[in-house]
């Protein structure tokens, strides 16, 4: 592939993802000899993509100019912001910046793929400033968010200041005290800022997000009327839901069970780093179980998706050893209702309910608070930053429409909104900016140990095949005499239930038969051609008897 | 399958299904020598019920007691409430008792199953009366919902009164001005009701559901301020929605395109027995479109779930001939956004606004309304009818325990609210209720013609085809020296992309070839111990190496 003709002056902004999407964040800047990445992220499948287990961003725009790749700016621990760094960091390795739960996360997961030791994580501290290469210096700022740690990034370039938001809230009660750091925001406001590139995830949403402490004030209204015993389903990485829940917990005198792989390893990480406190003898393990009360026990952990596998949904259908639900118990889902899983978290809760628990949710309390900006919190930030250029970023394509629109309601004019999606290269220069560009980007699909080997053509048939399962029709044909001297058999899978419809299958074979008697074997010398026929002759049989279309696959063995 | 042992005495209620679940509403009364059976719905099929094209109840029960059933009564025309007809009307073909446009709507579905002339439908008006059998009179009484003309049920039988609701919600400035009839739910109220069955949707949902006029605001708030076309996409049987988009287009000047099947089906059937007026100047077809401006355009289209097959999906897709979008055009998806669809009605959204439209949703402004009851309208029809007994119907199983709830807090004590699931058979005798058994139900999978053949190991054949695809191993044996005379071949689908990975299965063939090795012809007189092996050394090989688990299908053919 050649490389892509782009204008070598000024700065430029590229998203490989992220943009015009949920998920997969990682874009790009580039000055003359540098280029610095922000985020790396991965995206969880979507429906159709059958199969596959995570989607990560095609870098084949890097894989020509990795000698040029300075550092890697995290922005904060979330999955769609870090979670493709094992696979990039088989290609290249440049230093990682992030803060300290950042990168506490980042390493956990590196060491899965015996890359922890290998890789140069360099903690930046709020306010701490990096050089990289020549033309980049970057400051971090932070930010509230759904995760602690977060922060947004300043990037001072030879063309001026780019303020990249990452994910971000204005939350004014923050559990930790650590507030947005609009101080910051206002000193570049007032120094002057090229652009802004701003979360957009909740654009959609009037008004202001809520502030986290209002989960654990609901907690804590919760907590003391439940009899039985609570157990709070949240995201592992949101270390301020678990602090609440433990505060909540200690209050009413319970016990805490971790639960879930990921909730026991990022409770570790972020008590070791100091970002949650809980007291030794609150945390208590399985076996401790049977010695307490119901009323002594506070279970969190993860599965609040109804993933099938998660421990909290093997309570639900009542298939756990050690917790059998009753009435009196209370799951408290304190995590979104992520779009797409509505219908599994839906049979979790009336499983609960049939076991006899209540179930509490976002939709009937506040258990739960977005972690991204509404619309009055983005229009106090564009106020802040009264930045030259806005790109917004972090969004589906709608959510980026909008965005634009809230800037140019705060003045912005319209032709200073750019409205880049992955690929689009943004070039500023001389304060003129434009979309110069654009360069192929894509996804990656994971699928077990294989990178990018499943494609288009397979999840095709993979769709296919889910829909009306597989006919395999066998035939053996002797390779002089063209005679048939084995079947034709048919064996089917996901098709129709062979043990009753034997009979059926058996006409299909007739009509292979016949197909074949039509064949003269002495003329015959391709026999792909038979194949053909014998696939469309069973296609419309299949068609008009039972008005299926399984994926059919003719073998004809010569031997 | 025996007859299940059920107390002759009595009324009994037993539903097919629609009780823990939404959809598929069917559920009989049955006293004496008489059956009658309430509504007779479709479910559409959930995520994991891949390839099927709709669910419809099981009635093995009422199939052994066909001569009893005396009738259909029909609350309205919603497919979750009359789609199974036609299904059921191959095996038995009673009266069916609806209101005009039920029924209207049920004679177009039995059109397309050549039982229209066949099925004696009888209608019958709010207010009317009809007897069924020697035990059963049924009143009929309007309620607001939806789709116009629903209506409850009040059934007399020998133990008492039983009220049904059907769908409905209090809507007090309903469009045709029809008000649910608390005049005669009061009237029953105040006589005496053994027990109440009500809608249970919505009970999450606190105050009161907004009135369906409120739509019809929006849209004239909407319309005049769209400059170019303005599209309308919701449900073909609402059709007071279609009335209320005909006022705001004719208000502003706009005529009317009418799309999708069902939506010029509805509309010509509504427009007939006179529920829907529109102008006959108003209505234009698509060859009119290019004579008109933009600002003279209004179409009103199914597709609002984001079919893929819609028009509106391929309008939004920039692949309509004669629709092409601009800025200036404005959607409005005038619908619930269904659980389950999110993600395909984002993505229709998204397109669209690529296309340059705006879009305005459920979400951002009040274009749609539910047509169910919440808690505060739940509680007055509680209060009005105060029944003996209350079964939750229609409704998920956490909907059922809340509105068990909910009855309780007005007054009704636990005992005698009945939490009943599908197949629960509840028996009401001289004043006394309980469930008293339980018989088998269950849903029917409909898969293009086949119905009900299609059950839970084709389905999970499917699952496993669609996520990591099928790899069928082929070998040919001499049966009598037991030698390989053809193969092993692989071939595969769904799995990995084969122009890419012909080496990796060679390397897959070579280790069917080393397992073979192993075997040795002459002792071998069962080859499907062989099979077993090549699946499992095939599987470990899979998995090692790619970790994939696909369907594998060794075929060891003895020729």
């Amino acid at each position: 592939m050649a490389i892509p003709n782009i204008p070598s002056e000024g700065l430029k902004f590229l998203a490989l993802g992220g943009l015009g999407e949920i998920g997969l964040n990682m874009s790009l800047f580039e000055y003359g000899d540098d280029i610095i990445i922000i985020d790396c992220g991965l995206m969880f499948p979507e429906p159709y993509m059958l199969g596959i287990d995570m989607v990560i961003p095609d870098i084949s725009y890097l894989r020509e100019r990795s000698d040029r790749i300075r550092g890697i700016l995290l922005t904060h621990g979330h999955e769609d912001h870090i979670g493709a760094l094992p696979y990039i960091l088989r290609e290249f390795n440049p230093p990682i910046y992030g803060t300290a739960l950042t990168l506490g996360l980042v390493k956990e997961k590196l060491k899965e793929y015996d890359l922890d030791t290998k890789t140069d994580l360099r903690v930046v501290k709020p306010r701490g400033k990096v050089e990289l290469g020549e033309n980049f210096e970057v400051e971090f700022i932070r930010v509230a968010h759904s995760i602690v740690d977060g922060c947004a990034l300043a990037i001072r370039t030879p063309e001026g200041v780019v303020i990249h938001t990452g994910d971000f809230k204005l939350d004014q009660t923050p559990v930790d005290g650590e507030l947005t750091d609009l101080a910051t925001f206002a000193r570049y406001g007032e120094e002057g800022v090229l652009a802004l590139m701003a979360d957009s995830t909740n654009v959609e949403r009037e008004g202001y997000t809520l502030s986290e402490r209002l989960v654990g004030d609901a907690f804590e209204e919760i907590f003391p009327r439940c009899e039985g015993r609570v157990i709070v389903a949240a995201f592992s990485s949101n270390v301020h839901r678990v602090q609440q829940v433990v505060w909540a917990a200690e209050k009413t005198g319970r016990k805490i069970l971790l639960n879930g792989r990921s909730m026991i390893a990022n409770v570790q990480i972020a008590r070791e780093l100091g970002y949650l406190k809980i007291p030794d003898g609150l945390l208590i393990d399985l076996k401790e179980l049977p010695r307490l009360e119901k009323s002594e026990i506070c279970m969190i952990t993860t599965g609040s998706q109804g993933e099938p596998m998660s421990s909290l949904t093997r309570i639900a259908m009542d298939d756990h050893k050690q917790i059998k639900l009753e009435e009196g118990d209370t799951v408290i889902l304190s995590s979104r209702f992520i779009p797409g899983n509505e219908k599994t978290i839906a049979d979790l809760m009336n499983h609960l309910y049939r076991r006899g628990a209540e179930v509490i949710h976002e939709k009937v309390s506040e258990v739960h608070v977005s972690g991204h900006a509404s619309q009055e919190e983005l229009k106090l930030l564009h106020n802040l930053v009264r930045p030259l250029y806005f790109v917004p970023v972090h969004g589906e394509y709608r959510h980026l429409v909008k965005h634009a629109q809230l800037a140019q309601k705060v003045g912005l004019p319209k032709e200073r909104t750019i409205l880049a999606v992955n690929g689009d290269v943004v070039v500023f220069s001389g304060l003129e900016a434009c979309i110069a560009d654009h360069v192929e980007t894509g996804r990656v699909f994971v699928d077990g140990k294989g990178v990018g080997d499943v494609g288009n053509v397979v999840l095709k048939d993979r769709k296919h095949l889910s829909e009306d399962g597989m006919v395999v029709v066998i035939i053996g044909i002797n390779q002089g005499s063209g005679e048939i001297i084995y079947g034709p058999d048919i064996v089917s899978r996901g098709f129709v239930f062979e043990d009753e419809s034997q009979q059926y299958l058996d006409e299909a074979k007739k009509v292979v038969l016949d197909t074949l008697a039509l064949v003269n074997p002495e003329v015959m010398t391709d026999w792909s051609e038979v194949k053909l026929e014998v696939r469309r002759v069973l296609r419309r049989f299949f068609n008009k008897t039972i008005e299926r279309r399984p994926v059919i696959l003719p073998l004809i063995l010569e031997m």
